[in-house]
């Protein structure tokens, strides 16, 4: 298996500083699920009076820990609630077993911090198909449980790490009417080295009191504009889970009207989806994708991911050639509607086709030196309504196919 | 821009030979479009009382030639028909010279040929943006004309290829009850080097005759398990294009239930999308996936396109990789219907997954040695319902980054 210890050229410069969450804890342990010499489990422990919303894989074939997850993030409680993650092994496609493992690990994070087993949230990371060895993941337990700490939140940043070269976090501090909001978050997701390993797994943390079907509403929302809105090779992972605790620690109520949370969430949402493609796969630029003018959003949308997903783009902007023909044909294949000959299309602030054609006064000299920025915008108008809508990808290199198959697993 | 002068590993060892289809003949030339040294224009002519009938590609931002071919396909004509094609120039998002220079060269062919302009026929291959220099098309016209034989067909093969790295033609001898019917079939696509030609076209001919109605339904039905099953990246062409020419020259009349003359134009026409698949950028591993026991049929294709659009398997071939949680990713994310604890899954005759689990008996070294084999099988049972699907395509290698990014255009 090829090793690749190279950080993402796309990478932030250090981990930033999260302020503290207050009704939280986090412990992290190196229970040698799959990884020697690292920490691959991570426990949180909020208290009584949190609530937790969650956000999910769509996918058919999705994992043991997803579908329990799934089943319990609605319960209604005002015990406190617990969230185990182990990295190196996803627990999917691992039939009955699967379950099994989850409810073994449930079992025994419910004993140690006394919280209901339906409050009790796992996650799983890594290779598919491989039963868990969950015998290693509840020797740490007790070891995670006297470990609890409300600075935590950085090492649990990397126990959560599987492929990926850095650790995610991002936060926003939100100034409400009644007092300051803490938001902090953690991802991880599109790893190198073992492809098995693409799963997309985020956690956020307020201290704000927060309802959890607006909390629900306001994270399912916000996915639908960030995370959803990202890819690296448009492959949707067994596994990927987004969870979101409110301790309400703070004291202070945030409901549907706080515009400002609302906000401030959506940037912690956003900074963690834009680190996972920057993180992508042998990325080297982070790619920018505006589309207005479309008939309605969902057809904006519809063509932003075809312009995402397609090879023949990713690559040309790898090659930093300004390739708008590809960018035609992107939009041609989507499926949403679009008329040639209304068409344009912009790379950063450079028009190149216009109305059917390429622009009056392109120089293709100006492309191509855009095209060697490493955040690249590409922007289209559709020309056809008020629709619009924004994705994010990363370019398609040699380093991809270096990672999913230079190897023999 | 890179020149990679290498035939494709997956090349048939030479052109077949193909019977002469009586009632059209061919002519080529080199009328220096864009390539140098070779011939890049052919014009096809069919006697009075031939049918045509087209398939086109579904892009809304398809080329002049494509949507003038859409226009004229159901004309009813007791008239001959021409159709002349140009390599080295898509003539794709040109706006209004698009148009202007469909219509010169077929007035000017036309005129040579005596034909109604609602029976000349153009199809343009090549780069996307850049008007088309029909000046030099039209100049040949004359040449063309001179030269028509009924012999001319392999020479056809060859100037309608772009960066094919080998001419493609299939063909078929049917023997109906009334006498023995001759069917011949062109193609090019997956080119290589310049990507902006991703473009497939076909043209096939028999002396059969047919009504146009007849010929039409026989080619959009054969093209949906065919053509329409193929993918070599996922991204569709601007120009893509399939005409078929029924001269009627046999004077044996094929209707509907001709099942001989169908399963005749069926195996021409997967022969020739199967040789597209074998020059797709970058190929080294033909693959071929079979999905069974689908809702239905749609759902099926559904779950055969997602497999053999996905690029964590399309490396993981590349790699020699048996790495069936991928194939279980894809079946997954497709959006068809698939329940995970009733999959199973071969790589040829090695059962590699059963029930929501790893297959009792797999060895990886069994699944690691069948993946040696350039030509893979894949089949997949879901195990929910009758559907059915086949689709084909290759692997994903350094050969399409280096062919796609690794030059400025």
């Amino acid at each position: 298996m090829a090793v690749i210890t190279k950080v993402s050229p796309l990478a932030p410069k250090a981990f930033p500083d999260l302020p503290v969450v207050k009704g939280v804890q986090f412990a992290t342990a190196a229970a040698g699920v799959k990884y020697e010499g690292r920490t691959d489990v991570l426990l949180a422990v909020a208290d009584a009076g949190s609530t937790v919303a969650g956000v999910f894989t769509k996918s058919a074939t999705r994992s043991a820990p997803v579908l329990d997850c799934q089943e319990k993030i609605a319960v209604s409680s005002e015990a406190g609630a617990a969230i185990l993650v182990n990295s190196g092994n996803a627990n999917a496609f691992t039939g009955k077993f699967g379950f099994a493992s989850v409810g073994a690990i449930t079992n025994a994070v419910s004993a140690i911090t006394n919280t209901p087993t339906e409050r009790v949230f796992t996650s799983s990371t890594g290779v598919i198909g491989e039963p868990l060895p969950h015998d290693r993941v509840i020797a740490v337990v007790d070891e995670l449980h006297s470990n609890l700490s409300e600075h935590g939140l950085k090492d649990a940043a990397h126990a959560i790490m599987t492929t990926d070269t850095y650790a995610k976090g991002a936060s926003a501090v939100v100034e409400t009417p009644a007092g300051r909001v803490n938001i902090a978050g953690i991802a991880k997701g599109s790893g190198m080295i073992a492809p098995d390993m693409a799963t997309m797994l985020v956690y956020i943390f307020t201290d704000a009191k927060i309802d959890q079907t607006v909390l629900q509403q306001m994270i399912s929302s916000i996915t639908d504009q960030t995370f959803n809105c990202i890819t690296v090779d448009s492959d949707t992972s067994t596994s990927d889970t987004l969870l979101a605790v409110a301790t309400g620690a703070s004291g202070i109520v945030i409901t549907e009207k706080d515009q400002e949370f609302y906000a401030g969430l959506n940037s912690v949402m956003l900074e963690l989806a834009h680190l996972v493609v920057r993180d992508g796969e042998g990325a080297t630029k982070f790619v920018e994708i505006n589309v207005v003018g479309a008939d309605n959003d969902e057809d904006a949308k519809t063509h932003a991911m075809a312009i995402a997903n397609s090879p023949l783009i990713k690559t040309a902007i790898a090659g930093e050639d300004p390739n708008w023909g590809r960018v035609v044909m992107a939009i041609g294949k989507s499926g949403a509607a679009a008329d040639r000959d209304r068409l344009s299309i912009s790379f950063g602030n450079i028009l190149v086709a216009k109305d059917g054609w390429v622009a009056d006064g392109y120089r293709e000299d100006d492309g191509a030196t855009y095209m060697q920025n490493d955040h690249i915008v590409i922007n289209v108008d559709v020309g056809l309504g008020e629709g619009k809508s924004t994705a994010w990808t990363c370019d398609l290199t040699h380093g991809y196919i270096e990672i999913n198959a230079d190897y023999r697993s």
